[in-house]
Formats: structure tokens, C-alpha cells, sequence
């Protein structure tokens, strides 16, 4: 299945972006055949001694091996003069393994520590792929040493596309911006594109500055910026048990270190990093499972901020709302029904609903200037844009999402991921 | 689309079951043209004076008309000497409809309330179909004297077809119960196919009985048992607008009333509730949109019941594990995510898993007796049982859903419901 699937039609069109280069960090991909053939499967990140190191991992009471493993390692002083590694394999998610799970994670970091002279505690892992079958960790530990061999600076765009499972493209996302008197560079890249809802991050992203930052602040942005990006996104409403953002700042940008989370440079930072961060998000929604069409749902009006979000959630899991959009049906019902089930307060004779700039719905019914025509039409365009406004506070959240599509079945009823 | 579906494999094998009459209920239904052409689409029953009522409906936010005028004339007293009425017309759900709708209501029940010479608060409504369209009120008015002249204690069969939408059969269920010295006859009949996870009822539901019933224990029976019966569904996760189960006691059999919920009478007309209730349920699910299974899923050993019914919910609406269903994948990985997302008490290494007498998974890995050869041929069978066992604590719950397939997508990517 994988590498058959045709490249999702909501692609940028420009291709992997040129990322800018981290100083600090080399990469290295190949193909090490743990499950899949004639493709890279394993990547591996080198990240210099002095580099801070921030992670966010999945809630799932499931998770998987590896994210136990790195939840531990970040737990112990994750700021060290050693340098660290990231290593993360495709085609097997090496959870719900047991304790044999555990067991490959501290081969595998062992056999890096090793070949790399860090500790072991400092090689963070990350699985992704079949739940349930016993990773095939020495195919891995063969390839270390090719692995080292390759690494270079040039080497992310290998990386992203070797820890692809169904995705159809390679994600990657960059920027510069100045801090102080010194320009900082960003590069990131995920994957992900189907079992996306994230509840603390996404299926896997890696996000790397040359921002001189202490572990500390590092883990309160990512915690942040994170809620805004990687958390709000949905393809199927399923979360995985692998869910992965890690951060990784080297430092070596001459600057006066951030150690303050609500200094200027620290929000400078957490901007740019947001917008490096969404990018890659959107790029996981376009790439959803069968995804036709890009869809940005708004909620206003709500109680809350968190209410917001719940409704917002409501509307862009929703396979009846998700399904009309794929048929291009300009169904503001479903919409409806599916505000009403959030559970949220919410007054029907206050509800407002737009489609872009278009008003279709207003105190409690149709709005009299809305014509089908206009919405019809509207549905036809790949990105679309649902407001609602509940009219009854301050609340408002935005998430993205992606329709639920015959592709969607076609993969899921095939695919053993 | 109605009416070009295929019946749903799923279906009862044997037909509309013969229902047993109910004595002092009639039922009619004919062709108002409020949407669909050259079919039934609107349905009567007549309740005679001296019966009790009692009624569940939607816990949305967006509730539709009929629901709130339903709600408005529950609270009233619903024990009369005059008796009462149940119109339900399918094509416009009159839900998301302003003022306009409520005034609709008010409309109709006062025709039938005059046809039939009651109070129009014992006029109960209910209407099925799409969203956000003004209910052509006229055209069911046009036709109440046709449909009071063809009111028969034989009608349920008709009505049962009259209030389908996407349904692709009609669902009735009946029984006879000994309730101390005297037989007491119960028949139902309900609709749904999609936009089913009932939040308090599931879309339509008419259950009448000739049992002699206090109005206050009707209501209290009705809440218990559509816990474990309408609201333990799901197709598709999507809650309606107007769910709605009603429960019509004529007290014509000769026995004294039931006016005390815990008496041995009382337990024993629940348990017979329960079964002609749950057969509907099912009856449902096995209409599900595009179901091509019927899944059984029992979650054991949680925390509490309540925690068991979060984490089998879960399971029955996660597009992954009904997508594997649907490609009869014994993909029990995807089970353990579902688990894992559902936010419960859960440890990952006592969790169990069987699909029906096969051990799939134990103490947090797959088992070793367990064969990928045995779970696919389980697999194949149409009628499935997926039983987890959290191994925590004394919690329990059992819930019924269906795959997801490409028929779903195509209903609902094409039909305006």
C-alpha cells in the first residue's frame, strides 16, 4: 500500500521545502528494512553537545515503547554538555509490545550511545507504523555505523521522507527571524496523515533552532505553541499512541542565552517557531487519509477558549459533516447537528454560520440572503473556511481538518498500520 | 437516494415481525408529499383515553421543534382521560427551523387535536429528514381526515415504513409477558440509520403496551432501560437533532396499575421493555449506513460501568477500527489505540482482548496461543464480538455499533439529510 498512494492533491505545490541549515545538527536516512522494501525506514539526528532539548508526547494510556522511553529520558536534566540523538524508524510502532518493547528501546539507544560516546539516556526514539509486532531492533543497530557515516547538515529532507508511513509526501517547514541582533534559524519536519487527533502533539515532528535557549523555557513554548498548532488539527478523530513533538535548540547562534519564557526574545522565538510549527500542521491536514479538501473551522461566541475548541472539535470529527464536504454539499444542517452534540452551551436562536464570507445561518435558522447556489459553489473550492458563532461570550478556538473521503476507506480498510 | 438503497445485509432475515395489537392504539400512515414522491411519509396513532406516556428525547443543543413541543407537553401532566396522538412525518426533520418551526407544531397538533377531539398539548410530534428546511405544515394537514378514516389497530407495519429516511428496511419488535395473572402484549417499532449515537434516545422510537402503568413509572422504566438498550448504539458517533423514544401504556389489560418501579410487576414489564427495546436497537445498527457488520463490543474489568461504556464507545466510533472491521482485518492494534484515546483508567499490561472465544492479547502484548490466521476467518463472519478486559476494577459495559464502508461515504456524500 504505502508508496502507491497517489500524492494528496492538497500538496504544496512547491515540493519539500529548501529548510535552512541548523548549526549544531546533521542527519543522516537509509534503508534499513524493518518492514518496508527499497525505501529509508530509519533516520537518525546528531545533535551537538550544549544543544537544549524540549518534548511533548501523546496522552494515550497505551503509548507506545519508545515515548515511555523518551518520557523517561526527558524527566533526567534534559540540558547537557554530552550532545544528543534522535533515531526513528518507519513500519513498526513497536507498541503495545510489552516489556520486550521496552527492551529494544534500550538496545537500540545503547548501540547509539555507543557509536556516538553520549549516554544513553540521551538518545530519544520514536516508532512508527504497525501496532503490536516486535520491532526488529538489530536491523537497525546494523545500520548505525552507515547510519554515522552519512550524517551531514544538508540531510533533513531524507530524514522527513524516511519516517513516512501512509503520508504521500515528505513535510518540512523553515524560517529565520531576529532576535536581538542575530538572526536564528528554524527547520522542522512531521509526519502523519492518518490515526491524527492529537491530544498532546502529533504523529511525529522534530523542530530544530540554533536559538541559544534553556531547557526550561524550551519546554514551556513547545507546551505552548504546541496547544495552537499540532493540537489543534484532525484527520479521523482516532489518536495515536506514538503522538512525538520534539525541540531541539543547539545554541549556537552567538546570543545571550533565553531563560526567561515572557522576555521579548522569548516571544519573538515562540512567534517564529508557531509559524514553523503550524506550517507543518497544515502540511499533516493536507496530507490527511484520502483528503480532498483543507478546511479551517472557527468557533466564536463560545464560554470559553476551551468551549470553543470543544465545538470547533465537534464539527471537524464529525463524519457527517466531513462526508457533505467531500460531496461538495453545502450541508450548514450538519453543521447544526453537530454544535448541538458538543455538549457546549450554546442558544440555537443566537447560532451564526458563515461558508468564507458567506452568512447562511443566523438566529436560529437560515439566514434570509443566503442562496444554495452561492454555498454550492462556495464547497467547490479545495480550501474552505466554517465560522460559527455561538453568540454568547468570548470564547473562540480554530482548528483544521480535512473531508472523510472514499480514499479514506480504500485505505483503512486495506492498510494493517 | 431513498428508497434505491439495497437492503441492509444485515437485515432481519424473516421480515417485518408480526407485532402483537395492542388494545385502545391505531396506527395509519399514507403519502403527504412533504419530500419524498410515491411513498408513505407521514404516520398517526391514536392512544385511547386512560393510557399514560412517557418519553426520552435528544440531549442537543440544537434540538429540533418537535422535540421542545414535546418536552413542553411531557411536563404537563401526561396522564389523561382524553387520550392522545403520535404524528410523525419523515423528509424535513423541521430542526434549525427559528420560531417558523415551533409555530409549525403548534399548527399540526392543533388540526389533529381538533380532528380527533383532545387537547392539542396530547398531540406528540416528532419529524425525521433534513435540517434547516421549513416543514411544509400544510401538506399534513391536507391529509389528517385520510389518515384518521384509515386508522387500524393493524397499522404499526405501515407506520414503521413511513417514518424511515435512509433506512433500508423498517424495524419492529413485539412481545407477550406473564405479569401476575394476565398477559400483557408490547409492540414497537423505530427508525435510524446514520447520524446514530444517541445522547438520551435514539432517532424514532413507538413502543406501546396494554400494561396498566402509572404515568410516573412509564417515565422511570423508559430512562433505565433505553440506557441499556437506544443509548447503547452508535453507527457513526453523530448525535441527531431529534432522537426521540416514546412509550405508550393503554392500561386495557385487565390488572391492577403498576405504581411502584421496584415492584416485582414493574421489573418483570422492564425486563420485557428491555428486550423488544433492544431488538430495535439492533435493528438499527443492522441498518446502519453501509453496515455490512454487526459488532458487539464489551468492555470489562474498568474502573466503573461508566468508565466501561467510555472506553467501548471509543472503540465502536473510531473510524480505524471500523474501517479494519469493514476489511476484515484483525487489526486488534487499532483497538488498543482506541483504548488508549479514551481518556479512562487503563494499564496498558493487564489488557486483555478477545475477538469472540479467540485471546488475542493478554498482559500488555499479543498472546502467545493467539493465531493471525484464526482472527482473520473470525474475521469474515458478519456478526462480530470484540470483548476487552481492562483487568481493574469491577466496571462494565456493552454497546453495538457497525463497520464503516464505502457505502457510508457514498450515502452521505450525496444525500442531503
Amino acid at each position: 500500500m504505502v508508496g502507491t498512494l497517489p500524492v494528496s492533491p492538497l500538496a504544496p505545490k512547491a515540493g519539500f521545502p529548501k529548510l535552512p541549515v541548523i548549526a549544531g545538527v546533521t542527519f543522516a536516512s537509509l534503508a534499513a528494512g524493518v518492514k518496508y522494501l527499497d525505501r529509508d525506514d530509519v533516520m537518525l539526528a546528531r545533535i551537538a553537545p550544549g544543544s537544549s532539548i524540549a518534548g511533548v508526547f501523546t496522552q494515550s494510556a497505551t503509548r507506545a515503547a519508545p515515548v515511555l522511553w523518551c518520557q523517561a529520558c526527558l524527566s533526567q536534566a534534559p540540558q547537557a554538555d554530552q550532545g544528543f540523538a534522535i533515531l526513528v524508524n518507519s513500519g513498526n510502532a513497536n507498541a503495545f509490545t510489552g516489556q520486550r518493547g521496552l527492551e529494544d528501546c534500550e538496545t537500540i539507544a545503547a548501540a547509539v550511545a555507543d557509536v556516538l560516546d553520549i549516554p544513553s539516556q540521551h538518545v530519544f526514539m520514536a516508532s512508527t507504523g504497525v501496532i503490536g509486532e516486535p520491532l526488529p531492533a538489530s536491523r537497525i543497530t546494523d545500520v548505525l555505523s552507515a547510519l554515522v557515516a552519512g550524517l551531514t547538515s544538508q540531510g533533513a529532507a531524507g530524514a522527513a521522507a524516511a519516517i513516512m508511513t501512509t503520508d504521500t509526501f515528505p513535510k518540512g517547514a523553515g524560517t529565520q527571524v531576529q532576535i536581538g541582533e542575530r538572526s536564528v534559524s528554524i527547520a522542522g519536519f512531521a509526519k502523519g496523515s492518518g490515526m491524527i487527533a492529537p491530544d498532546m502533539a502529533t504523529m511525529l515532528g522534530y523542530v530544530f533552532t540554533d536559538a541559544k535557549v534553556s531547557a526550561r523555557v524550551l519546554q514551556t513554548i513547545l507546551a505552548d505553541v504546541t496547544q495552537r498548532t499540532f493540537n489543534a488539527i484532525t484527520v479521523d478523530s482516532d489518536t495515536s499512541t506514538s503522538d512525538t513533538v520534539m525541540l531541539v535548540a543547539t545554541g549556537q547562534a552567538q546570543m545571550p542565552v533565553i531563560d526567561d519564557h515572557e522576555s521579548v526574545e522569548a516571544r519573538t522565538l515562540s512567534r517564529a517557531l508557531e509559524s514553523v510549527m503550524l506550517d507543518l500542521a497544515h502540511q499533516i491536514v493536507r496530507d490527511g487519509e484520502g483528503a480532498t479538501k483543507f478546511v479551517e473551522v472557527t468557533v466564536l461566541g463560545a464560554e470559553s477558549d476551551a468551549s470553543a475548541r470543544v465545538v470547533a472539535k465537534a464539527i471537524g470529527n464529525s463524519p457527517l459533516v466531513k462526508t457533505a464536504i467531500a460531496g461538495e454539499d453545502p450541508n450548514w444542517g450538519r453543521i447544526v447537528m453537530a454544535i448541538g452534540k458538543a455538549g457546549e452551551p450554546a442558544d440555537r436562536d443566537r447560532i451564526g454560520i458563515w461558508f468564507g464570507d458567506i452568512l447562511v445561518a443566523e438566529n436560529g435558522w437560515v439566514s434570509p440572503g443566503y442562496s444554495e447556489n452561492d454555498g454550492a459553489a462556495y464547497m467547490q473550492k479545495p480550501e474552505l473556511q466554517i465560522t460559527v458563532d455561538l453568540g454568547i461570550g468570548p470564547g473562540q478556538a480554530t482548528i483544521w481538518t480535512c473531508d472523510l473521503t472514499h480514499q479514506y476507506i480504500t485505505i483503512n480498510a486495506d492498510y494493517r498500520s
